[in-house]
Formats: C-alpha cells, sequence, structure tokens
C-alpha cells in the first residue's frame, strides 16, 4: 500500500492535462505523430521558454543555465545555501520518439514544486528543476550530453568539437564552448530525485502506478566500421566481391544471439551506408551497437564475443573492421539512505527496479546522492511515438513527487 | 588481331586525353574522387553544356533535347532522311562512382565523329551522338530513365511523379512533364552502337582493349519492407521485441546464398532505418535487393528463393516483409547483322562479351539494331572512384568506335 499523499484538495489531475497539452505540440512530426526534439535545436528552445514562464509564475527566483545547456529553476532559499534538492530530467527525444521520456519528469517536477506551494508548504532548504540537455544524444551521439559536462565526465573541448549528421558542431550549436564541469554547482546540490516514465512492463505486471529504482545497469555505445570494396553489383562476381553488408548482417545476427545467451540486450539501431546505392556493392556500412548487460563483466564478455565473431566473417568477406566503443556508462546503484526515505515516503509496498536505460541520474549518482521515481507505462514501448501513461498515473507521479519534495525539503 | 583503322595520322590520344580532363572537374567531390552526377542537377547542365559546345565546333548541324531529358547532336544528312546511325551513352553516375561509365561512350562518339570529319570521310546516313538522361537511376530510383521514356517502356505520367531522396519531383527536377515515347524520333533509328567501360577483368585476362557485347543479363530491383515496433534498446526485453533489423540482416546473407547457388547476383547496396538512432530498436528497414541472372528462369527462381526466407524469418522475428519489384530489365540480345557489322571492322579477334550490367543500349536493343563496344579496365572496378581505363585504350576505343561509323555511315 502506498501512504496518503501531503497533496490534498484539487487534485493535479488537470494542472497534469493543461500542462501537457500545452507543449505536446512542439517539435511533434504531424506524420507519424513522434517527436523530433533534438538537443539545441527550435523545438527544445520553445520547451525552454515554456519552462522558464511555468517556474517564474510558480515562485522561481533565479532560471539560468549552467554554460552546458542544462537549465535549472530555483525555489526557496539561495543555492549559496547548500544542500539543495534537485529533481526534473531531460527534454530532448530520440528522432521520432514519444513525448513522456523526459518530459514528464520536468513537468512532474515543476507540478510537484506548484502543489507544495499551493498546499502552503514552505522550502527550508534550496530546491531546483533541472532540464538536462541532449540526454539522448541524438544530435551529437553522446547520450547524457548536459549532465555529463556539469560533472566532468565529458571534456568540454572534446564536446565542442562534436558534430551533428548536418556536420554542425556542438560549439556552433551552443553558441560558443561548453563551460565544463561546474563543481561550485554540484557541490551545492544535497540530493537528485529524477522522475521517469517507465521503459518496460514490470509496473503493469505489479499493478503499481509508481515504483522506485534499484540502478541502472552498465551499458554502451560502439561504433562498427565495416569497409570493403565498391564496386558494380550487376557485373561483379560473387566471388571478385569484398562486400562490407555481408559482414555488417552477419554482426547483427550474431549480437542478437550473443545477448540472449547472457540474459543481456544487445540492439544495432542506427545504419550507415557509402555510397548507398542500389546498383553499388558498399565501400562502407557502419553499424552502431547498443549493448546492456546486468554487471560489468557480462556487458565486455558480450561485446568481445561481437568482436571475436565480426572479425571472423570479415576475414572471410575481405573485408575489415574496426570497433571504436564512443561511450560506456558503468553499473549504478542508487543511494541506500535515499532510497529509504522514498521508501518512507511511499510506502513500504512500492515497488523497487532495475532499469537497462541510462538516465541523467546515472551520471548524478556518482557525485549526489541520487533517487528515481518510475510512472506506469501500459504498453511498456519507449522510444516510439507509442510511448504513453494515463493522466491518473502522471498526477499520482506528480503527486508521490510532491511527497518525496516535502520529505526532503520541508519538514 | 585486331584490323587496322580507318584513323590514321594523328592519333586521338591527346584529344581524348584534352577532352577528359575538361569534364573530369565537373560534379567531382573533392573529398573522395568520386562523381556526384545526378540526372537533371548543375554538374550534368554542365556536361550537356560542353557537349553542345563540343559537338557544334565538330560540324553538328543540329543539337536539341527530345523531352525526356536526351540530348542529341545530328551530323551529316538531316535526320529526316532516315536510317540513321546513334552513338552516345549517359553522363549521370552512381553517387561517388567513377568518371568512365557513362561518359567515356559519350567522348568517345563525339571523337570518333571528329576523327572521321578530320579524315576526310563524309557521312551518306544521318548520324547522331546521344547523351541519355539518367541511365543509372541513382536520384529517381529507375534506371535507364531516358532511354525508357523515349522508347515508351515507361509511362511520362508515372514518370513526373517519381520522387528523389529531397522530396523533388521528376516534373519539378525537368521543369515540366516528361514527353514520352517519340516514335518518329525512333523510326529515324537504323542503328545504335553504345562504347562502354567494361565492368569486370575479361578483356584484362584476354589481353586486348576492345571487346563487343553479346548480350545483357535480365536483372531488377525489388525494395523490402521490413517492418517491426520502435522500442527502446536500453529498456527493451530480447524476447518481447519485434526487430526488423534482424529479418533485414538474415535475408541479406540469404540473398548472397541464393544468388551463389546459381551462379547468379545478388547485392544489397541500399538501407534506410526509421528512426535510425543507436538506442531505438528500429520500426522499419527497408533495403533494395538488386538481382541479375543468366535467364529470366533463374532470376525468378532467386527472387522468390529469398522471399521465402525473407517471410520465414519474418514470422520468426515478429515482423512483417512487403516486397515491391521497383524495376525489371529483360534478357537482351544484341542485333547478330550488326554484330557481325563489327565482326568484319574490329577483326575476328575481338572478344565477344555477356554483361549483367543494363545499359541504354539495352532498352533501345528492342527497337532498333543495336550493339555495344567495351574498353578494357584494368581493375575491374566500377560504380567507385576507383574506375579506370588507360588513355591507349580509350583512344583505341575512339579509333574502332570510328571504324564502326565509318562501316555503317561513311562506306
Amino acid at each position: 500500500m502506498l501512504s496518503d499523499s501531503v497533496v490534498e484538495g484539487p487534485l493535479p489531475n488537470t494542472q497534469f492535462q493543461r500542462s501537457w497539452a500545452e507543449i505536446a505540440p512542439i517539435g511533434r512530426d504531424a506524420g507519424t505523430g513522434g517527436y523530433l526534439r533534438y538537443g539545441f535545436t527550435e523545438p527544445v528552445r520553445q520547451l525552454e521558454e515554456w519552462f522558464r514562464d511555468t517556474a517564474v509564475a510558480d515562485g522561481a527566483h533565479t532560471v539560468a543555465q549552467d554554460g552546458n545547456g542544462n537549465l535549472f529553476a530555483w525555489y526557496g532559499p539561495a543555492p549559496e545555501h547548500g544542500n539543495a534538492v534537485l529533481v526534473g530530467s531531460h527534454f530532448d527525444s530520440v528522432p521520432y520518439g514519444g513525448g513522456y521520456d523526459g518530459p514528464l519528469g520536468i513537468v512532474s517536477a515543476l507540478l510537484a514544486v506548484r502543489a507544495l506551494r499551493e498546499a502552503g508548504r514552505e522550502f527550508r532548504r534550496p530546491v531546483a528543476v533541472v532540464a538536462f540537455a541532449e540526454e539522448e544524444g541524438s544530435r551529437f551521439g553522446v547520450p547524457c550530453l548536459g549532465s555529463r559536462l556539469l560533472t566532468g565526465a565529458l571534456d568540454p573541448d572534446r564536446a565542442a568539437a562534436l558534430i551533428d549528421r548536418d556536420g554542425v558542431s556542438l560549439a556552433e550549436a551552443m553558441g560558443g564552448r561548453p563551460a565544463g564541469a561546474r563543481p561550485e554547482t554540484l557541490d551545492r546540490i544535497g540530493a537528485f530525485v529524477e522522475l521517469h516514465i517507465e521503459q518496460g512492463r514490470a509496473l503493469v505486471d505489479l499493478g503499481a502506478p509508481v515504483g522506485v529504482a534499484s540502478g541502472i545497469w552498465p551499458h554502451g555505445r560502439w561504433r562498427l566500421d565495416f569497409a570493403g570494396e565498391a564496386n558494380h553489383a550487376g557485373t561483379t562476381r560473387m566471388s571478385d566481391r569484398r562486400d562490407p553488408m555481408l559482414t555488417f548482417a552477419f554482426t547483427v545476427l550474431a549480437a542478437n544471439k550473443e545477448a540472449r545467451l547472457r540474459g543481456a540486450h544487445a540492439t544495432v539501431g542506427r545504419v550507415e551506408v557509402e555510397p548507398n546505392a542500389t546498383n553499388a556493392i558498399p565501400a562502407l556500412v557502419r553499424g552502431w551497437l547498443d549493448a546492456r548487460a546486468a554487471d560489468a563483466g557480462t556487458l565486455d564478455a558480450l561485446v568481445e564475443a561481437v568482436r571475436v565473431k565480426a572479425a571472423d566473417r570479415a576475414a572471410r568477406d575481405g573485408t575489415t573492421l574496426g570497433l571504436t566503443q564512443e561511450s560506456l556508462s558503468p553499473s549504478v546503484e542508487f543511494d541506500g539512505g535515499l532510497n529509504a526515505a522514498l521508501g518512507r515516503v511511499l510506502g513500504e509496498g512500492v515497488p523497487v527496479l532495475p532499469t537497462a536505460a541510462g538516465h541523467d541520474a546515472g551520471i548524478l549518482a556518482g557525485h549526489v546522492p541520487t533517487a528515481m521515481l518510475f510512472v506506469r507505462n501500459p504498453t511498456g514501448v519507449s522510444h516510439s511515438p507509442a510511448e504513453s501513461a494515463g493522466d491518473d498515473d502522471c498526477a499520482e507521479g506528480v503527486r508521490r513527487l510532491a511527497d518525496v519534495l516535502d520529505e526532503l525539503a520541508v519538514r
């Protein structure tokens, strides 16, 4: 059983629906209903404008970027007071993604602050709502870009030189080099809680609208460059070919099999082909491997098994394999003390779940006590226009996040 | 042994080198050295301008388009005289293709006409050099676009609605609907000879600079649409996935195997993925199958075997398969009488080769006596920047094409 909520009187359902309707059209593709909200593009700027207006209307005394694209709205005592409670998530989406992954955590944080304000509660600790930049990595290839920069996990000069698919650098997109590590900001944060839509069906199976995260599987991205020899698809004898599409295809199937054998996850969801012409054997096929496992040893073994199988096949195909690790997120255990506090607030029966998805909370967890709340996802689908959550569950998420904020920053 | 050439005195080597140097920079990508000469784009317009200037300087009395993007330069008796000899090829390239596939046939035709003129020969039949439009089909997806329109093999309304990757229609690119079948033009043509760089290494093995084509394998293009369910690459259990990348990969390997079993050719060189994000299981993977075989029965059996294997795998993956034939070019036997004339001119020892590549000559062959000449390709590579031919072999091609023109249009 979940405990009672501090939020009484008018339920936040209608407020949630109104806020959600305000941002729903921003960056939505008319044809598919999917979102194109990439970091540092016009849709995200519009969402940030909405964030700023909403926060100020609800009593934020300061709304400011941190030089890394992360936007903070501060409430209650001045940030200099320290030991602040941070709540929030990210606005950006994967290509043609759903609307909940990220924005739900920001909207819920803004509405939780409002609910406490309307309930007459006063913050004794500084509270900030944060919108992290480019969490999905869909534009510049590095997930959790904003939180990695803030914590110093990503070098700002390396980040500045990242290039999107149109050849635009991050420095160009941001209007300058990012600031990089901001220890003076991190030092002021005493706890971070990220609310997120669940990206699976565990809460559906458990019949619970809200759950708490135990930790995050280690995971990473590897770029696979298969190089062969461009040639005419019609006239080149099969035995004369050095076709990297074959090596790529074999590797896709091998990665799937190796992941299944280990109870791990492997996906090849992005491909680039040169020259990508129907009647030309490719010169280059580039694929990206997303791999995740319950522990680092299993993840290492999975990627190594894929590498060995791909290299063997490349030797047979007369092609070459290049394997480049583009990112690696180690295993994360969320803060025991903070999770205990969440258990007190949300009740003994609240489900505790691991997740295989990366989050800004996973990056912050290495620096400040961090926790996550999940909201039930009826289909379990995410990173797709089919991603959804019920309004009642979303409102319950707002109430529960308000309870957590009340426990941490008011009592 | 090849017979002596009608072209005496100054050899056309230096003329070939000069012409080749004039067009070499047009549409060449600085980074790869490959060509981006798509139909109805600026590089092709520049090449057509060069064609026009060259033809007029060498005595062409008329240079005109046929309403389908095909450019004709007429020499000798008026076209109305009929029984004309047509020589030429195409200017357009595959993406990042070589410079010889197509342009060599046009440049050689222009220089062959010039060589005969400088040798004081007079045409008793009309002669036209032709630059066919969009032979590769790299922009609008239909190979031999110009020759198919001219002969009525492609409906002009269907063609007008073809869309390139940027959403531009052929009608927009051409500035209007194409004219379609031009029987009055075809009726005036008594023979067509296309010179082309060889797209294999048979002439290298035979030690011959020039060869004659016997025919063209039947071949076609099929679009394969694999549809699944977009979902999060990290959090979706392997057993819950409907991942079309797996079905695609399996099909790539199956096509390769089925082609080898039949002594046929199968290639998947072009892929599109939606949403094409590293951390998203794709909703859709679209691949294009290029298949060719020595006869129509083998080609049908190959495509059917690939379809069955792909459909079986789709059922296992929880995905769906859509198979759409985008083009089909039937088997072509070149004209026996014309090839006998080529044998007389070029000598008994001239090699006669089949080819698995489509050409405008294959389209014209259904309407007028048609033949092809091949020029040796040292590496056998084509549709790639590595495609090349020696200047001496190219000059020999000009001489031999001049001999053929002399035999057909002068004597």
